[in-house]
Parts: structure tokens; C-alpha cells; sequence
């Protein structure tokens, strides 16, 4: 008899809106519950995957072409859904992935303009039906995250560039939430720690009565 | 005023067909001609696109997924293209490529028995029109190619599987010649070097009065 499909869950949010903070959080949550889950990240995730992901992050003279930035970044995801992700939910296990194809539509499509169409297309080819079961979005404004993230208050030239940078790729995330309202739980990461542990809290013993269910 | 775009000419065949030698011929003869050219080969052809190949080759206790191992393939590729044959096509310059999309479908496809409609689309995605201009293969039995490759006779039982997997390669090279006549041009390979020699003479005839038409 196959165990019960495992619960596949992302968490994704722009610069400085405490994702390692709350994702520690929801893992300590899952655990208390009695969860047999698996914490990971994309990219990266198996050490194919992490040389692939070297291979982007080194620096060279040679351009990368967007094309290949994408391919790359699809292949590690492939290679960690083979060897990780895929195993585990079918193990029963549920699986918590800091970041995951959505972040790729945010930062690659609503950052750097690549059309999302040609990023849809990959996600069929390598990722097939799999989607996450749900999405927790951390979401805060793009001043807030830039401050927190630089922990100072103005900002210079280079940093307007990346503020609109960000503001586009929050833009792709919101309206990703707002076209998956199914899939997305947005939690207000703005607010204080507290705050944001209330409704974090709230969104995992719903996810917990769904897996139950 | 742009330059006339130069042909794409890429070299396709089995193993023991002798494709080094008759790559180097072509060469001369294109030389001869007065033709600019440039020699490239794939899997490969810049730095970074050398660096993906060498994660496919490097041996590793993970096994690599075919969905990854495909997507370096064309994240190979599409660098390739990107950095060294749309430049050179661009400028007038022929390129001549050893090995291209073709070995993908032989070798993964037919040999291994990826669906073709899989590479199908990462080729449509990777190069949008792109395809070449001329596809030489260079065709022979597998029992010549695989003798005159090992210069041995009689084969064992690892490479009576070894022969039954270059079958399904050369099947799916000569049905990809039957679909696309206007492109593909095939050599008998199993002939003397001298007339082998003398088939590419007139087929790279026949491409310069194209190039000049």
C-alpha cells in the first residue's frame, strides 16, 4: 500500500521580508505538529544541482545568454525534483522549499523581463502536473524589505535601480497570488515578528487539516 | 548595409564514419574555395558551454536525471549559438559545426529512447528558426563503423548491445535525412576515402552555388 502523497509547500518574498527567520518558524511548527517533512532550497538542493548553480554564480568574461541562464536554472530544479523533491512527497513526506519556479517568473520574468510565456514553457517541460500545493508568500513593501535588508534609511542611485528592480518583481508575485488564489496564502511581512508568527501559524494548522483530509 | 548571412553546415554521423578526417577535407575544400568559415563542434564550442559538459561528463555518485541531463545539453547549446554560431551567421561567415540538434535526436532519441517530441520542444524553445542549412551525414553500416572504431573483428556481448543501441542511432539519423530531403545530404561512408572524398566535393559544391545564389 503507497503512504498518503506528501504536501508541497514554497515559500517566496522579495529582498528583506525574514524568510529564513520564518521559515525556521514554520519548520518548528510543522515539527511540534508531528509533520515528517523536508526542508530545501532552490536553487541548489543536491550537489549536481549546486555545481550547476556554481556555474551561474562564477564570475567569467564570457555573456551568459539569457537562454542559458534558463536552461541552467530548469536543470538544477530538474534534478531536484528527481532527486529530492519527488521521492519524498511520494514517501509521504511533506516538503518545504525555500523559493521554487514562482521566484524564477518573479525575478527572470517581472525583474529582467523575460516573457513569462517563454518561462511557462519550461515549467510544463521539466515540471509536468507538479505545482506546490501551496504557496506562502511573504510580502512586504519594497521600502520596508530594502531597509531592512540594508538596515539604513535613504537610498543612492544604484539602490533606486534595484528599488525598481523590486518593485517588479513584487508586482509578478502579487499578481501570481492574485491568478493562484487556491495555491497562495500572502502574509503581511511588514508587520512585527509576532504578527507575522500569528498568521503563519494560522496558514500551517490549515495546511495541516488539508493534508489530513 | 548588413552582410549576406552565411550558411550553417553541421557534420552528423555514427561512430567509425570517419568523421574527424572528412570534417578536416571539408575544410580544405571550403578553404580552397575561398569560403569564410568557421570550424565549431558541439557538445561544446565556448568556455562556459565546455564547463556544462564537463558536469555531464565528470563521473558522480547522483545519478543525472534525463530531464537535467537534456536541459545541459541545450543550456550547452544554447550558449553555443548565442556567443559563437548566430555571431559568425550574422557576419556572413559559414559555420561548419561538428555535430548539432541531430546527435540529440540519434543519441538520446533513437538510442535511448527519449521521446522525440521532448527534444522536439527544447529545440523549437533553444532556437526558434534556427536550423541548418545543410546536414551532411555521413552514413554507414554499423558493423563497418563499429569495426573500423574498435579495428577489431568479432564482438562480445558488451558490444552486441553497444551495436544494437548504434542501430536505433543510425535509424534515427536516416529517417531524419527521409523527413527532411531539402536539408540533409547523405554519404555512403563505407566506401574508399577517395570516393567518400569525392561525394563531399559535390555536395560542397552544390552549397557554394547556393551560398553565392
Amino acid at each position: 500500500m503507497s503512504a498518503t502523497r506528501g504536501l508541497f509547500i514554497t515559500i517566496e518574498g522579495g529582498e528583506g521580508v525574514g524568510k529564513s527567520t520564518n521559515i525556521d518558524f514554520i519548520a518548528q511548527r510543522l515539527e511540534q505538529q508531528g509533520i515528517d517533512f523536508i526542508l530545501t532550497r532552490e536553487p541548489g538542493g543536491t550537489p549536481l544541482a549546486e555545481d550547476i548553480r556554481q556555474l551561474l554564480l562564477n564570475p567569467r568574461e564570457e555573456a551568459v545568454a539569457e537562454n542559458t541562464e534558463l536552461l541552467l536554472m530548469f536543470a538544477a530544479r530538474a534534478q531536484h525534483i528527481a532527486e529530492v523533491i519527488e521521492p519524498a512527497l511520494a514517501a509521504g513526506k511533506w516538503v518545504v522549499c525555500d523559493r521554487f519556479t514562482d521566484a524564477t517568473f518573479a525575478y527572470q520574468g517581472g525583474g529582467r523581463g523575460i516573457p513569462m510565456t517563454k518561462i511557462a514553457d519550461l515549467e510544463q517541460w521539466v515540471q509536468g502536473d507538479l505545482r506546490p500545493d501551496f504557496t506562502l508568500l511573504l510580502d512586504a513593501s519594497v521600502e520596508v524589505g530594502m531597509s531592512r535588508a540594508s538596515k539604513r534609511g535613504a537610498l543612492d542611485r544604484f539602490e533606486q535601480e534595484k528599488k525598481d528592480f523590486f518593485e517588479s518583481v513584487r508586482t509578478a508575485y502579487l499578481n501570481m497570488a492574485t491568478l493562484n488564489p487556491d495555491r497562495y496564502r500572502v502574509v503581511d511581512a511588514s508587520k512585527t515578528l509576532e504578527q507575522v508568527q500569528q498568521s503563519l501559524t494560522q496558514v500551517i494548522d490549515e495546511m495541516i487539516a488539508q493534508g489530513n483530509a
